[in-house]
């Protein structure tokens, strides 16, 4: 759905950030989910000087926060749900089928992210600190083992839970994207052709173009491109 | 409610875990939820040595997984919302209220675990290692960070939303727990006070209680208490 300014939704996400973040700041997820639905939106853009009273929204500093008019709230987690439970195409409405699509965003925001996060950020913002390098061949190995784990768990299967993709795959496979810039996916072929399933999906398409757009005209100026 | 071999419900819990994880193993949330909502259950109860089918129920070979004959799922994030939609004294039923406690549930996992955590272990797993040693400050700095923002919006409320317990304090009280062990509490008495109304609770009490028990029950012999 296009970006509506009159849009019930609101969302909030930043005006632009430096490249190495572009397609990974996380109000991609609930892009992605509400082009998944068939909801559209409105964006509220932040800059690096985030209004005085933003923390009520968000009292972690961060994007996105979500508000409707009936429902506001914070975390990706919570608000893909919300939207999920909108929209029977990202999920089920059986309580198995329900529990496991909302069992994946947990996996992959509590039992995934963090350790391939901490291995990213070893090679990024902490590259130059003497205990990232030493820590690093550790980091790796246990954040490779996280993703084995969902490696076999998928197997053969297009999505988590077999044909159907759910809020569980497009948090899963947003999180492998991070994996993906951090080399991570290697020995995980599977995994690979999983988050290229995700990424084809129009709604995807569209969510990160819209992402990128908003980048794009708020390029500092002077900057490197 | 008791411990009942002939509930429909079923968690798996490890039989015996070193003093250190007594009281912080993550079947503990489930137990509590299944207290406060007044549901018998019944544990499967692990060894070092998983049966060679657990991958199947736990692909990240952890505990607990839940089962009740009709939903089957792991993630502690999921099971204490799926024990929640069963109990209106976990979970509200207005949108707003309910998704607000579910915000806080992931808010607890995502936003503030991992950075307690990983602080946490560098004392205790990692105590020994030289990178441990140079990461401690900014990772202590890190957690405090995070439960700073906590405290801040919990300020003199009894729980996160008010005046009613919801599954969200139940997850950031026992992740509170463990960023007491590691005495990141310090600055925030709020936050003390906080996990002490949580602990305080009749249902937490029975839950440890009777996650205790089996550890006790299963001693290996000859170890030291």
């Amino acid at each position: 759905m296009p970006i509506n300014p009159n849009s019930q939704i609101e969302i909030s996400a930043f005006r632009w950030v430096p490249q190495f973040a572009h397609g990974l700041v996380r109000d991609l997820r609930v892009r992605w989910a509400l082009e998944e639905a068939g909801l559209d939106y409105r964006v509220r853009l932040l800059g690096g000087e985030r209004p005085i009273d933003y923390l009520k929204d968000q009292p972690f500093d961060q994007v996105p926060c979500f508000n409707d008019g009936v429902v506001q709230i914070f975390e990706t987690g919570a608000i893909v749900q919300y939207i999920g439970e909108k929209s029977e195409a990202l999920l089920p409405r059986d309580p198995n089928g329900k529990f496991r699509a909302i069992q994946w965003t947990f996996a992959a925001l509590n039992s995934v992210e963090p350790a391939v996060q901490h291995r990213v950020l070893l090679d990024s913002f902490y590259a130059e600190q003497e205990w990232a390098k030493l820590r690093r061949p550790s980091a790796d190995e246990f954040a490779r083992l996280k993703l084995k784990r969902v490696s076999d768990r998928l197997a053969d299967k297009p999505w988590l839970e077999g044909d159907r993709f759910t809020i569980g795959d497009l948090m899963m496979v947003t999180v492998l994207r991070l994996a993906d810039r951090g080399r991570l996916l290697g020995g995980t072929p599977n995994l690979v052709d999983y988050v290229a399933r995700g990424e084809a999906r129009p709604a995807f398409q569209s969510a990160l173009e819209d992402q990128l757009a908003a980048f794009r005209e708020h390029e500092p100026q002077g900057e490197p491109a």
